[in-house]
């Protein structure tokens, strides 16, 4: 059993919190949702999710692995320092960090994607090409302890290859 | 009487639209809405703004500058081959380009940005300095033919450093 950092706010995209979530916990691994501060956040359909803890109150060292969700939540956790500072030493910690959609542009502020292999949602080719990554068009990549996805149809390739990755660290 | 093009899709910014569009009809301007397709759009608060021209129609030669509001409108208008050539073009033309927000990630994927002065909303910083130019905190950012602020609070900045600029090149 892993415990899994999901790292959220409002407007993420629904579907792309939920599945994978969903995969996770079949499994058997352990999610604490991580925001902002404590309370419910709104995805862009409407969904709600408790926070359990707030980003400045935790440390890599509390979880096994991070899950950061698409939609509009990561374009708003990228302005808050203490997210910017846990996305980033969850990359350089070697851990599992599990990204889908817009994703990147947390991991772009963070500064931590230059030379390593990703994808992500459209629209953010070009931010992901200009911060020293290489974009590949596939449904999921791995790359060292990242595992990246573009869209909501990616996520059953997304949710696989992220258990893998879980399964083979321990 | 400038020709105003504004570029703009759902979930803008509201206000961001709003009052420079007020404040360029109010000083005489025509405005032209262009979209991605003819119909209605929908801003994040609920605002309704109808769409004139499908981008694929346009060209700038129609136009005497460009506004592009904020939002998440930009994060959609990027990801269509057509409004990324029409700002690219437009940008490229010399002439005034107006944008606010997130509106700097459509001219990044356009790929002008580089060696520019340029602002924009705190979450996309990252991408502005990845993308070549050289962001710059402040409400209004003028180099060259680009006008740029940060957010809602600066657009009486905005607008007015944008019918400064339309003023002296008539």
């Amino acid at each position: 059993m892993s415990r899994i950092a999901v790292l959220i706010t409002d407007m993420f995209e629904d579907v792309e919190y939920e599945k994978p979530a969903d995969a996770f916990i079949k499994a058997g691994h352990a999610l604490i949702i991580v925001g902002l501060r404590a309370g419910p956040v709104r995805g862009k359909r409407g969904m709600i999710v408790k926070i359990d803890r707030a980003v400045h109150d935790v440390h890599v060292s509390d979880f096994d692995a991070l899950f950061i969700p698409g939609g509009y939540s990561p374009d708003k956790l990228r302005i808050d320092d203490d997210a910017v500072r846990f996305a980033q030493e969850f990359v350089k910690s070697g851990k599992p960090v599990f990204g889908i959609c817009h994703a990147a542009q947390l991991l772009i502020t963070a500064q931590v994607l230059k030379g390593r292999r990703v994808t992500g949602w459209k629209s953010i080719i070009q931010d992901i090409k200009n911060a020293g990554a290489e974009y590949v068009d596939a449904e999921v990549v791995v790359d060292g302890n990242l595992v990246t996805s573009r869209k909501p149809e990616d996520i059953p390739a997304f949710s696989k290859a992220a258990l893998e990755m879980l399964k083979s660290r321990k």
